[in-house]
């Protein structure tokens, strides 16, 4: 069960002007789910995007990556369900540009102008004519008020839909962010797939936008981690619609340029953080926090070697305070000239380690006490500099196993 | 269970002349358990090593750098199970350096001629004095074919002991070439340490040793991995005590130098390979086997992203041929400019995926087929160049996860 996550009210995910959603069943994979969401953007919107580093992406990525580059204003975009189209070839790529086209004509649009999204199977061809069938239910059904309904149509392995959304005043204008998000990396034996969508009404100069989204995707969907699969099909896209009637934001360092970055951030965040509180089998909802790096890039990667080690993972999962493993991580980060006499090991308010060896005051009750609760924080001081940062993770339980070794199903 | 491996046959285990073991129970952790094994070296042996690059090093471990260092000449190996004596700080290092001076002055010897080993719990103190006291016994039992006793005076987690020796004819005389190891990386929650062993009584020239065992060990215990964490106490140590009565090597290259090399490193691969069949929960050995890389690292770097994915682990425990996972590895392993269209695939002989994309021949019967042995090849073809790899591994099951989160016992 995901760890201390609510499903959606639709009632509190606000819409965004100039955003429509339509959600149907094309049947992909399984009849009777919804499995096809369309968005329809007005007229202007600007759209910037980021995508999965692995060299094995999806076919739809590549096209997602083209039709950005081609500047011809993206006024559409369709996600799939049950087939990734990740693994296909050259036939993959034929499949989702026939998905683009066929929704760009029966929007009257140029095919460059629509993103297609995937998510499911991997190395299975997509049925693209079931999503051409459905495609008139979904434009049918394009409403403001979809975003519960998208998050829903966007699930593969996710226990529970996710969404986010909230409202700030810029230059006495309320302006709109909401977003969904499903599935942490590779996740279920053949489901692929982190996949983020958020929109605002703001208006903001369109060569802010790709600026915007990177920094949201560095502050949240790059900072998660579950099982350190990076999937072949991650996409994360913001789309401004610009129709707030705020005066336009021309820098993201003014105060208005702040308000925007401080609600998308903050939307990223938990669309990132319910991925993980969902995580395959997840029961506890860890964050790694290293302080006093000599670099943001060493903070990382000790903090992912903590979040990524099966040990360690294991033994919040048993809530064993079996700390030395997190010593250990820190050790194998790869900071070649670590002096391990300097390090701090915090476990929450318990200072488990120092100067590398176990504090002469810790009793294994308190870190007992901290490995029984459903939210840990592991803070580790290097004593190497300024620089610091933060990873959420999950634990590595039973169910991670049971249904990551299920038969695809 | 261990995936086809047996314990050793004392009889098949030929001793080393100059090469005697003494094998005590001190009671470290546990009562009546053998866990403190002695090596008894003739004058004039030469000892080389490799030690963890885990920067949260063991305290042993820095103590064995320093002997080595030292050069006095290594004459005995002291090794105890039970506590691990990492993450220990300063109080560590001096019960490491009590240990190795206990054992010289029972001996006769100048501390710096004896290299002190320990494997077990972290994060608590070495009970040294149990140690001391045990030693005269260890002493009292020295004999020159304890190799089997001290296979087993070494395990912690391991479910049997593991060793190998055999013999060869250099130069007209018989060389023989014995050694003995333990539980691969991070294994139990607070069990830490691979271990080997490894001594021969060839005549080589001292300054031979350091790279014959670099070399070993590079193609034996740093091409294995069980779930990717990295001990802080990881130690491989190759004695010679040139009594053989052969003619000195003194080129690895030579005929001589070869037939030794390749013995040492049978050898070596034996005890490796006899870590991950014995790995945690372990139910099947995988073979990855990275061919056609613009060098040997980025083959490595794809062989471990393979070797370490929990989703490729899980598939083979569950026998689900779900291949997508091992090409979406292959595209997170970091080569930035990897052209996924030229990727071949193959499951031992089945050609699974090529030029990216699902094989048009392949069924997912033959793929069921393979995933079912208990001994699995995975073939990747980059069709980059001529550098390859091989790294051994095994699955990820249910028992990985309960024998890592049973409480510390």
């Amino acid at each position: 069960m995901p760890v201390n996550l609510q499903p959606p009210v639709a009632a509190d995910l606000f819409p965004v002007a100039g955003v429509r959603i339509g959600v149907a069943e094309a049947g992909v994979r399984k009849a009777n789910r919804k499995d096809l969401v369309v968005f329809a953007l007005d007229e202007g919107t600007s759209v910037a995007g980021v995508f999965t580093k692995n060299r094995f992406c999806a076919a739809p990525v590549q096209v997602c990556r083209e039709h950005l580059a081609a500047g011809a204003g993206i006024r559409a975009m369709v996600i799939n369900t049950g087939n990734a189209n990740a693994g296909t070839g050259a036939d993959g790529l034929a499949r989702a540009r026939r998905t683009s086209a066929a929704l760009a004509k029966l929007l009257g649009l140029a095919e460059q102008q629509v993103l297609p999204f995937s998510t499911g199977v991997i190395m299975e061809a997509l049925p693209v004519e079931r999503i051409e069938a459905g495609l008139p239910a979904a434009l049918a059904a394009l409403r403001a008020d979809g975003w519960a309904l998208a998050a829903e149509g966007i699930m593969t392995t996710d226990t529970l839909p996710k969404a986010a959304s909230r409202q700030v005043q810029i230059g006495g204008r309320t302006v709109t962010v909401t977003g969904i998000s499903k599935g942490a990396g590779m996740i279920r034996p053949n489901m692929a797939t982190m996949l983020g969508f958020v929109a605002t009404d703001a208006a903001i100069a369109p060569d802010l936008l790709q600026d915007l989204v990177r920094e949201a995707a560095d502050l949240s969907f790059n900072r998660i981690t579950i099982d350190g699969d990076t999937s072949t099909n991650d996409s994360f896209v913001l789309a401004a619609t610009h129709r707030a009637g705020n005066a336009t934001i021309t820098s993201l360092a003014s105060a208005e340029g702040q308000a925007l970055r401080d609600a998308v951030i903050a939307v990223s965040q938990q669309l990132a953080q319910a991925i993980v509180r969902d995580g395959e089998g997840a029961t506890k909802f860890i964050t790694v926090q290293v302080e006093g790096g000599a670099s943001e890039d060493e903070c990382s990667r000790v903090a992912y070697a903590i979040a990524h080690s099966p040990l360690v993972k294991t033994a919040f999962f048993a809530s064993d305070p079996n700390l030395g493993r997190i010593l250990a991580a820190v050790g194998y980060a790869g900071i070649d000239d670590l002096d391990q006499t300097l390090i701090d090991l915090f476990l929450d308010d318990v200072h488990v380690a120092r100067q590398g060896g176990r504090h002469p005051d810790y009793q294994e009750a308190d870190g007992q006490r901290v490995m029984k609760q459903s939210e840990i924080t592991v803070r580790v001081l290097l004593h190497r500099g300024a620089a610091r940062t933060t990873v959420w993770t999950c634990d590595l339980s039973h169910d991670y196993v049971s249904i990551n070794a299920d038969y695809r199903s």
